[in-house]
């Protein structure tokens, strides 16, 4: 499945690029006002493949849950049942992705890949569709990661397995109507491995990679750097051996969400990146795919000092840039509207000719 | 009215704050972990003076419309009848504006307190609220305003007419339902005057304040900047003076936009600011009424470097960046959702207790 996703992924559409570009250059604005929006315009029929591009709606987000081995490290100071806690939580559309969901009219799914309690019974499913409550896929390759200090996370093998739940979960979201995908993830100790996986693919230290997570104190912060550090120097991971990398110091939200982008890629319909975990699988998506890179939207900066480094290295500009280190796909939701209104543009604004307005 | 307008204005609710912040640490996500949007919320509830704060819904988008006697300086390469043409493209649903706030499912009153040119008779109109075409509101003080290098802009009983016009609009849409204000303008020529007005209530010199407007040439970039500087030197305006200020370099836009700030914070109604226009009536409101900063959301960075001296000034972060630079309240729309998503997670998240969910 991987390899047939891998070579379905191809670069963008130059004609509709074109095409996009004369489009905006008609239209009653002065050239170039429309800053970023405009770019991303022409990304998106790119990426469709026809100017205009369809409007990247209904929106879907997949919010992929796992646990993880080096929590044992003590690299967070939130207890590991509350990664499935706060999937009760999701189910229940308690959380804040479910409040900015339903803002933005999108569909939440959540996918166990990997957490480590038995999850709560799922609440009874509600009839309002995408407003309701969300949908769980359970998933799971393994109950959690292996300690990365210890050993590798991830076999070859849990790897390409969490790789195909996160690609089968793109096209059946997109099967299902979706012309936008976004990504979401929870896993307490989840930036460990994304860190980890940051340093492995761009080559940066393990200082420039790691952040503070959920808000860890300067003691524990200087551990998880110390953590990842001596994970990288243990598993001596090759970026040009993506597999391997997600193995050695990936998670199991990390690997599905590589697959999920690329999923995504495949069926030529734009991807939009939540914060450091997402971006961190969008390396790994990158290294299996270069032109996966065309699908995926940066929907904000994360506080995360990781996601930068990431960002850059993908060279993505995030639309949104607000502090948010939440995660779960809130930055992706906030940014959405922006991701529409360019290529709501597209469709609907007059050009100079059509309006009788002169040009300068 | 704009007397009884400013003694309305009063600082922003302690207690509603206090309860924002309190609700916002019960809350099922890490302290701070929203950023931005936790500050904006714990703002919306000290302005409503109530915890939840209402949601900033419906939404209405003024655009404010006239002209400038200084474009005879040739400080923007549009003709000036731009102006009018862009007024009956509004009325019509084909700009920018009007696509984003369909998105956005925003109101929009086109307000001409002062276009050169007869404008084009108003479409009919459509039943379907909202989401029809947009009202349009005429209310000229004067058929644009003088050249500000030659005389003063504007009488000082000008502008406090203008004034008026801004805060009857924001009364109006408020009593017809608006939860939140937006800021539109359209004006060719009207950075020239924002940018003087920047430079008289800041101080900054008229190279920091100026931009490019609708994107000028070099040669035209420098010779508007010695406009600005010409401008400022010639009326030496008194930042004490507000309406001074506005009458000797400002417009009458940006005088009426003045006045929808005010009456937005006299109702305790948040208004959210578009671009470098909207910045500089901001200031202008500020040096009216200090608290009225208060009830101001700044949407977005401008590209006009102007807007961000403003900010600064202002104390206020705006949300987006987005390299725009179009005006009409095309900033202040795409910015509308994160507003509204701040608002929301008090409204609708789960607490700790309540969702089951473990705390560090």
């Amino acid at each position: 499945m991987l390899e047939t996703t891998i070579a379905a992924i191809g670069p963008l559409d130059e004609p509709a690029m074109t095409a996009a570009r004369q489009l905006q250059a008609r239209m009653t604005k002065p050239a170039g006002s429309l800053g970023t929006l405009e770019d991303l315009s022409v990304r998106l029929a790119g990426l469709a493949g026809t100017c205009p591009p369809p409007l990247p709606s209904p929106a879907a987000v997949a919010i992929f849950a796992g646990d993880h081995g080096v929590h044992a490290q003590r690299v967070s100071p939130w207890p590991q049942e509350v990664t499935g806690q706060m999937v009760g939580n999701f189910l229940a559309g308690g959380a804040v992705v479910n409040a900015f969901a339903r803002q933005a009219d999108a569909s939440v799914t959540v996918v166990d890949v990997g957490v480590a309690a038995p999850l709560p019974a799922p609440e009874p499913t509600d009839a309002d569709g995408n407003n309701g409550l969300p949908r769980l896929v359970t998933a799971p390759v393994r109950r959690g990661t292996r300690d990365l200090t210890v050993t590798a996370a991830l076999t070859r093998e849990e790897v390409a397995t969490a790789i195909e739940v996160g690609i089968r979960t793109a096209g059946e979201l997109i099967d299902a109507g979706a012309r936008i995908l976004l990504t979401g993830d929870m896993g307490i100790g989840n930036t460990t491995p994304a860190a980890a996986l940051i340093a492995a693919f761009t080559g940066v230290d393990a200082a420039e990679a790691t952040g503070r997570g959920t808000g860890v104190d300067d003691p524990t912060y200087q551990h998880k750097i110390e953590v990842v550090r001596a994970a990288l120097r243990r598993h001596a991971p090759d970026p040009d051996d993506p597999l391997g990398v997600l193995a050695s110091v990936g998670g199991l939200e990390h690997a599905a969400l590589t697959g999920f982008v690329l999923g995504a890629a495949a069926r030529r319909v734009p991807v939009l990146l939540d914060g450091v975990i997402a971006v961190s699988a969008a390396l790994a998506a990158a290294a299996l795919a270069p032109d996966a890179v065309g699908a995926m939207i940066a929907g904000h900066r994360s506080a995360e000092p990781g996601a930068a480094v990431a960002l850059r290295r993908l060279g993505l500009d995030p639309l949104i840039d607000l502090g948010l280190r939440l995660g779960e796909g809130t930055g992706a939701l906030l940014a959405l509207p922006v991701v529409t209104g360019a290529a709501r543009v597209l469709h609907e604004v007059a050009t100079f000719d059509a309006a009788g307005v002169a040009e300068k």
